[in-house]
């Protein structure tokens, strides 16, 4: 049997996390030996997940074996991806977000613009004719919840609800919003997190023209607890902006509840930039976005605009 | 409805052209007001199989609307697609080649390492519970023959074989070899033709580190004819490469019935990087590259090592 490693992107999210759970079962399905694994430590709602469902935690790595065909999901780009990214074999990409990738020989890709990655891997499973398991069924439930806040986020699409209900069929869940909330709930918990762990919890790196850019969010039931360290927030984000050599930082603070996006940036050129690019007024590093809750549809596609015109 | 333009590479040949044509039918009955285009004159096997068939042959444009969502059908890389590719929104991409693209938002892809565009499509139709007419499987046959070369090339995969064996219970298509051969025996008519045609006719333009790379393939029932034509023909590929502004060209003309790879290459560092990449002696402009008959998987992946790695 072939061997496969199946990876999501660093600073993993429930998404990317039980993506990799559920792809390396489809994988095995398809005949492959295949193991999933995280770039880095959970966050509570993942964790939340793991425990309640009793799903083993996958292995932590930041570089894979290059003698073993690499399968990511729910990411694509270099500087999200494994540090030895240039020296495996990338075989297979299944993702829902904006493409940089580049191979030296074909592969199998599935990418849709769906909520979630989930989304995409369960009509994969129904074109396999593959039996969607009561487990499985839970986990991809739970990443399209996370992913489009209870269908809040601009990224939901028609076909992600009717996904969800055919999976709510299988699990039994009745009631998507007693299934949500304490997920994000979980992941509002961070009284014991450190303020650079804040920031980077939900990060994503990307260059755009020849910049540099650092976007985190960070959703919440509660942002009020967030908001209150936002001293101690903003110096995280001036450590990490020199630190990771960046040109560019902000940190989302999305309340998941009255859907608003409170942007955290730091003084000078990157509060001119949040300004410029989405209208907006920075008071004291602070800008209301509005009701941008999707970063991939309403902040990174704008962003890279942005830079690339620079 | 929306509109949408369906477009195959530069230098169309057979997969893409019916392929953009096939991906229509499909985009329409997804709802979509699809049109396919092609960007260049058709070679003679993609002629006669419009003539023979019946089927209209797409309108040629070199750019397209920029109000109008795009999908790419057969390829994914700049260098091969439409003059304006960047100030349109790629929507779509179907493709079986190595991926080298960049988008600011997500989309639709879906690649698999077949034989062909074609077997990718024919699996999107059955997904999604779309009959397949006696004309598009006739259409996908062809794709798959011509890409294939009647299995002999090496991308040939087992799945290829099976949706083949399915098409020919659609077309009664009973005997493979009858249906591929007039083909080849068109493509291979190239008396009137002039050598730069020759060269340009199944021709790739593509890029690894910071070269520029040009890679035609003549696939032949009737080698001599086209080497017969040599000097004539490195005139062309001596101009083609000053106008192109490439670092190498070279010219394979495969013998699709002995399955013998005879290239064509430049005096002076080509022929050096030929004896260097596929381990062969150039004489007199000549190599043997054995039966190197897949581009795809046996020439350019070779090629993009080597000048990634200078």
């Amino acid at each position: 049997m072939t061997q496969i490693s199946v990876i999501g992107h660093k600073n993993p999210d429930t998404d990317c996390t039980l993506s990799a759970i559920i792809m390396a079962d489809y994988l095995n399905k398809k005949g492959y030996l295949a193991t999933p694994y995280i770039q880095g430590s959970l966050n509570k709602e993942t964790l939340f997940l793991l425990e309640k469902y009793n799903i083993p935690e996958p292995v932590i790595v930041t570089q894979l074996d290059t003698n073993i065909d690499v399968c990511l999901v729910d990411h694509n780009e270099a500087s999200q991806s494994i540090d030895n990214l240039t020296n495996v074999r990338v075989s297979h990409i299944v993702d829902h977000h904006k493409i940089n990738f580049e191979s030296n020989t074909p592969l199998f890709m599935r990418l849709e613009p769906l909520c979630s990655t989930a989304s995409v891997l369960y009509k994969m499973y129904i074109e396999a004719g593959y039996e969607i398991s009561q487990d499985i069924a839970t986990m991809m439930l739970a990443c399209i919840m996370s992913d489009s806040l209870l269908w809040k986020s601009s990224t939901t699409t028609e076909e992600d609800k009717v996904i969800a209900a055919k999976l709510q069929k299988i699990t039994a869940i009745s009631n998507l919003s007693d299934f949500a909330m304490p997920m994000f709930e979980a992941k509002s918990d961070l009284g014991d997190v450190s303020a650079e762990e804040i920031i980077t919890s939900d990060y994503k790196i990307f260059e755009a023209g020849d910049s540099n850019i650092g976007c985190g969010t960070v959703e919440t039931t509660s942002p009020d607890n967030i908001l209150a360290r936002k001293e101690e927030i903003l110096v995280g984000m001036k450590n990490i902006k020199e630190n990771q050599k960046l040109d560019f930082i902000m940190l989302s603070i999305v309340d998941i509840i009255q859907e608003i996006n409170t942007t955290l940036v730091l003084d000078g050129k990157d509060s001119e930039i949040i300004e410029t690019v989405f209208d907006s007024s920075v008071i004291n590093n602070e800008a209301n976005l509005g009701a941008r809750l999707s970063r991939k549809k309403q902040i990174i596609p704008q962003l890279t605009e942005y830079f690339n015109a620079r």
